[in-house]
């Protein structure tokens, strides 16, 4: 008797264990085959590949604070909305937009607000200052002054900095590069300086030369949009800002301030040979006067 | 012994089976913990985050044609890599980009090569025609109706187009609105026809007349980029193509080859309440003449 009730109990055990072990293993195949459908889609959408590669590299990435001042104008959402969704593909940016206006607009507001991006929004309006004679007088220079202030303020340690005005072309290439920066990358930009680009000129891996035309006097003859700086240097000197009047040499000036020397230039987009930004300028409309038609259709 | 043997069998099988049901468990957890991470990762970059709700619809999901006509200019690779950026938010699409040229150029090949987007890559050279008196020449025409063609030979189904130049200014939601059109879906469109926009105006839901300035003989006052179709008009239409010379009423007689009547209107963006489309030009640039400066830096 003794012996039945050990054998019943047994099977009895056993059945339950079993059934518990199928129901993990069915739990467990019916959650994978979601989870493995829920990714096959996430597939079969272009950006979703695109990010899964960062996925797993996300925490070592250092964070990309991208400053970009703008200002009122007909064409002002339509620069910003597309400059979003190309930093919408970047992860792990701080984007720092400053307007010149005395106080933040709330269109650029809603505009923040309802961009699912990790966006400082500032405002800082332009001085009327008289400009020196000989002196160049330089747009934005308030507003990206405003955004390095914060970023001194703030202190973030693992991240670079890059200017990007609202109105140039950025392809996704070149957040990899400066993703990449350990002092200070420089790449070449298209349509700017009256060239088809500006470049710096590499051998064995390092800026040797730069092409262009404008402006031989420049310290470094490079434009905002092609170069990005480690955070640290804005935090190693008292005088990381731009400067509103200098001899046409707004870029130049600021690196000199960083004492930026030309062995730091860490060439980019494949030693400098690839265009990944471009100096793109949208045409300001006009906006007819008068009385508007409206008819019935 | 019998009843020894019995319990040191069950206990021996107990043992076995525990072991087993916690390796099940201890790499359920794992898995689940990994998944969780790249889940958590995913969800701190922006764009996986807006895709994740796109994830489980995918497949009842109605893919969008998108028509660029594009022709060679310096500007060109700046405003497709602008366009390219926003359509890698835009899930299940896919792009027919048609050159002005006579055969595909190398540059827009590789351009379409290493997009992660699916491109349908055509050419069409833009005839010499002699414009009729009193008539307008437009410009993509042969271009959109060559997409217009590779369309109507591969009859895809459950599919929406839209017609999106290659300088325009695109906010992620026009293509959320465009997913939704049953017939015919329109929208206003900012900085076009000399005004800050054009747009259908509405009353109760339904299209009932239409702002705008430019033009008043237009069948329908409507620019390009302000309205997408269900791929099904046009299977119903041997004439379903641009007109390349028409009284400045390129899209309006390209509807009306449709048989499109006011009432077919959906209105979209919030009742046409919002600006999701920009017609924005491109500044094409001067490029310097003469010898190019080099120098040491």
């Amino acid at each position: 008797m003794k012996t039945l009730e050990y054998v019943l109990v047994y099977f009895g055990i056993l059945i339950l264990l079993n059934q518990t072990n199928e129901n993990i293993l069915a739990n467990d195949l019916i959650y994978k085959s979601q989870v493995k459908k829920k990714i096959e889609n996430c597939q079969k959408i272009h950006s979703c590949k695109y990010f899964l590669r960062f996925v797993d590299i996300y925490d070592e990435m250092p964070t990309i604070y991208i400053i970009t001042p703008t200002y009122l104008r007909e064409t002002q959402m339509a620069d910003l909305t597309r400059l979003r969704n190309t930093l919408l593909l970047v992860p792990k940016i701080v984007w720092i937009i400053v307007e010149d206006s005395l106080e933040k607009s709330d269109k650029i507001s809603s505009f923040a607000m309802e961009s699912n991006l990790n966006i400082v929004h500032l405002a800082e309006k332009t001085l009327k200052l008289e400009k020196p004679s000989k002196y160049s007088a330089h747009k934005g220079v308030e507003q990206r002054n405003r955004g390095i202030y914060w970023i001194k303020e703030k202190q973030p340690q693992n991240a670079i900095v890059y200017f990007a005005d609202d109105d140039n072309s950025y392809s996704l290439k070149l957040f990899e590069d400066i993703r990449s920066v350990k002092k200070i990358g420089v790449w070449p930009v298209a349509l700017v300086g009256g060239l088809k680009y500006e470049a710096p000129i590499c051998n064995n891996d390092k800026v040797v030369d730069w092409f262009y035309a404008y402006n031989q006097r420049r310290y470094v003859p490079t434009d905002m949009a092609s170069f990005a700086i480690n955070v640290q240097l804005l935090y190693q000197f008292d005088d990381s800002y731009f400067e509103r009047f200098t001899k046409s040499d707004l870029e130049g000036s600021f690196l000199k301030r960083l004492n930026i020397k030309v062995a730091d230039f860490e060439p980019k987009a494949e030693v400098c040979s690839k265009i990944h930004v471009w100096h793109t300028r949208t045409m300001l409309v006009k906006i007819r006067k008068g009385e508007i038609v409206e008819r019935k259709i």
